[in-house]
């Protein structure tokens, strides 16, 4: 069992790729954590929309089944870190599946991956870029490993 | 006028640092952006949280006088990043002062600063260290001028 950060296109901004670095290792002190890099779909503007999501969607599927996956999206549930790291917990416990957190492309997520969902999440009302949204997510698992066992985590 | 970002101990985390050394420049071609360190309060949990905020309280004071404040807090306004860039324009045209983001200390603002609030906001119902949250305003200030600027902003 373990946790999967999944996502579309590199993350070429060098700080944030040194941030994700630094909290993957600090998390690998409690879970296994995969960060999976799926390819930017082509032809952005091109294809519809709806198209162009449905293809990036082709590329999410194959982590979907058998795993418990909660999907990030600005439309999702605000909840507070400690909300979150007891609904991680009891993923955990009940589920017994890798638990997968899936940012969606440049356009976000096809309809078809709510299908899949097991919860719909919101980090915040403001948009940030996706490379950012991977650097925020690898942080507030860490905050929840933190407080699932009952660590200090400095302010 | 200018931006001004103000928070309470040093920004220690390598990558925050560089990060938020990149949105500052960034955001120097719209603005003037300062960003403020205030001396930690000492004797955190020696003296009541009641006095501890005071105490912070004192340092930020003398930057709040004939300022637009946006107070940052958990229990602040959820606002989209268009609404924060509109925002932002309305204070710049009919404030005409330097504008100020002001996040607390470690126990969280005295009930004090309130009275100095032009806008209270709360970038996201989780927590986050308070270096990332100095890295995620400067983000959300560069997103504002690049909206404000009909600029394109890669996902």
């Amino acid at each position: 069992m373990k946790f999967r950060i999944i996502y579309t296109g590199d993350i070429k901004t060098k700080f944030i790729k040194k941030g994700i670095d630094q909290y993957k290792k600090w998390n690998e002190r409690f879970f296994n954590i995969d960060y999976v890099c799926l390819p930017l779909t082509k032809n952005l503007g091109k294809i519809s929309d709806k198209d162009y999501k449905q293809k990036d969607f082709q590329n999410y599927k194959k982590y979907l089944s058998n795993s418990t996956n909660i999907i990030l999206d600005e439309r999702g549930k605000l909840i507070d870190s400690v909300d979150f790291s007891n609904k991680i917990e009891n993923f955990k416990t009940y589920n017994r599946k890798d638990i997968n957190f899936i940012i969606g492309g440049p356009l976000g997520h096809s309809e078809d991956i709510y299908k899949y969902s097991d919860f719909t999440l919101s980090l915040s009302t403001m948009t940030f870029t996706h490379e950012m949204a991977v650097l925020l997510i690898s942080e507030q698992i860490y905050r929840a490993n933190k407080i699932l066992n009952n660590e200090k985590y400095h302010y």
